[in-house]
């Protein structure tokens, strides 16, 4: 009998998620059907998206998120035992599944390759960052691409994948150690928000020319001061706000729209699952390009399946530096 | 000796623009010089715009707008006398021209339409309603078309080519007798958002199933209430910002950048002078449409160049039906 470990919601998050919103419970599976396969995480993944949707979630409901995992053990042919899938699964060390929703690991996987990178640089984020800045931004070569929460996990794909496209590239983050980590992996410029004695000069000085494009994670007065610097038919991906997920009351700013309608902007929101059936060819090229050493990825690997909610709570406070990842 | 009659900024506007800020000159034309002609104006426009871009002229400035203008003395062969132009000459009774940036009225004016459409429904607010709506927002026959200012000159246009589409159609206005007017051209829901007690419940009775495409004029909190109706995948083309033109201080609502992305929308900015080169297309088909009475046309008429203030301070506010025109 397999003993799952699972971490469960106590309560809704009120502002910032805190240890004591969380549970770790121990949970008896029960023996496997037709059909089933039991899976062991290897990795979880801890992402700003678990934040608002969390909102849907009921109190006592297992913490959503993604992982990737070994069939350990198989009652169904097509998933023989030590396949390795990312699976949405939540945070748990062992489930049951019927094969649905399991997407194998990409059939040419380096064999030097952590299969964390499923969960970061060739998985989601990196999906996010492909089809969020090629697609909606469309940088052409030599325009100016702003990409803030620069040194995260989506961040810090989309400038390097900008500098692949020949693009100018400038970053946000939010500490010194971030931007040397942004230079090293080929930002133009970058600047730390946290310090900045005003976005609106960081931003002019990183730019004096102004933006075309801008990938945007944060929303909030980043966007606003953003906004100001745009160029005329400037493109902004609206990809995550992290920094309003965590206020109960909608917070304001200056209406955006005269903006958008004098510098004849567009603005279209992104989210990845939207594009599920074009992830593969995403994957691809993005293997292919860490492949060439082209595109660099970077990990923050939290040790200990017991150490999530710390993970979580610390990716929202931005202690990460690239992909945000618990090792069980 | 020709005497032309122009109206000049006395001071930059301060809110509301207001009979004060406008004085009316005289000024003495010089005698043409080869290659220049001397035009008469029929019919001048009022439009929103001027409000913004009037910040950008000069105190003393004549105030800017466009007009219908005759040709009545030429020394350019080009520009024969009778011809009609539409001209950016500013609020000006006479003015003289080389030529450069009149544009002909469209070669198959019919007989029976005023000359004045060639200042709305088959000038700038037509297409601006055409390209704004077919370019960006691009509705699909079956969906529903929000449009605000909905009986102003290009709203009314708006819903107009939206139900030539085979869409459903909801108005908003500022009076019942707009309302009855919106019914009039076609409209299937119009409501009256000064009088609503909710805008969001008005916006839920209109189209319960919610809005996939919303051309917006207006902004402020009418925006704030829509985006909360707009379906996943909505379009959004920001056209004007009427409800903001007046403040001297940004107002401030709340960040509309997670309803962008978490429904995915797309929100972007028109300025028909970008659609300079397509003129003459949307011309074509709109008064294709006129004659086949598919599209009706409504005007609200200000006689006498003296009254050019009054007639832009009322359009301003919403007293017109349809595309505001002085006739001289």
């Amino acid at each position: 009998m397999v003993v799952a470990k699972l971490w469960t919601m106590v309560r809704h998050f009120e502002g910032a998620p805190k240890p004591e919103d969380f549970k770790l419970e121990n949970k008896e599976l029960p023996p496997l059907k037709d059909g089933e396969l039991l899976l062991e995480s290897e990795f979880l993944s801890v992402d700003p998206y678990i934040r608002p949707y969390s909102k849907e979630k009921k109190e006592g409901d297992i913490i959503l998120g993604s992982q990737v995992a070994r069939v350990v053990e198989s009652k169904n042919s097509a998933f023989p035992v030590g396949g390795y899938y990312v699976a949405y699964a939540g945070w748990a060390t062992h489930f049951i599944s019927d094969g649905k929703g399991l997407d194998a690991l990409p059939s040419n996987w380096p064999d030097n390759l952590p299969r964390s990178l499923a969960l970061g640089a060739v998985g989601m984020p990196g999906v996010t960052a492909y089809y969020g800045l090629l697609e909606i931004c469309k940088p052409k070569e030599g325009e100016v691409v702003l990409v803030n929460a620069a040194a995260g996990a989506v961040g810090s794909l989309v400038g390097q994948i900008a500098k692949i496209k020949g693009c100018k590239v400038v970053g946000s983050a939010g500490s010194d150690e971030k931007l040397t980590f942004l230079k090293e992996i080929g930002f133009d410029e970058a600047f730390n928000y946290k310090t900045a004695s005003s976005l609106a000069e960081a931003l002019k000085n990183a730019s004096p020319e102004g933006y075309d494009c801008y990938f945007d994670n944060v929303g909030g007065k980043f966007s606003d001061a953003t906004l100001q610097q745009m160029k005329d038919f400037g493109r902004i991906t609206v990809c995550g706000a992290i920094s309003q997920y965590n206020d109960a009351v909608p917070p304001t700013g200056p209406y955006i729209q005269p903006y958008i309608l004098f510098k004849q902007l567009l603005v279209q929101g992104f989210l990845v699952w939207t594009w599920k059936n074009r992830y593969t060819e995403a994957q691809k090229q993005l293997l292919q390009w860490i492949a060439e050493g082209k595109l660099k990825y970077h990990e923050h690997i939290t040790s200990g399946f017991e150490n999530m909610p710390a993970g979580f709570i610390g990716m929202l406070k931005g202690e990460n530096i690239g992909k945000a990842i618990i090792k069980v």
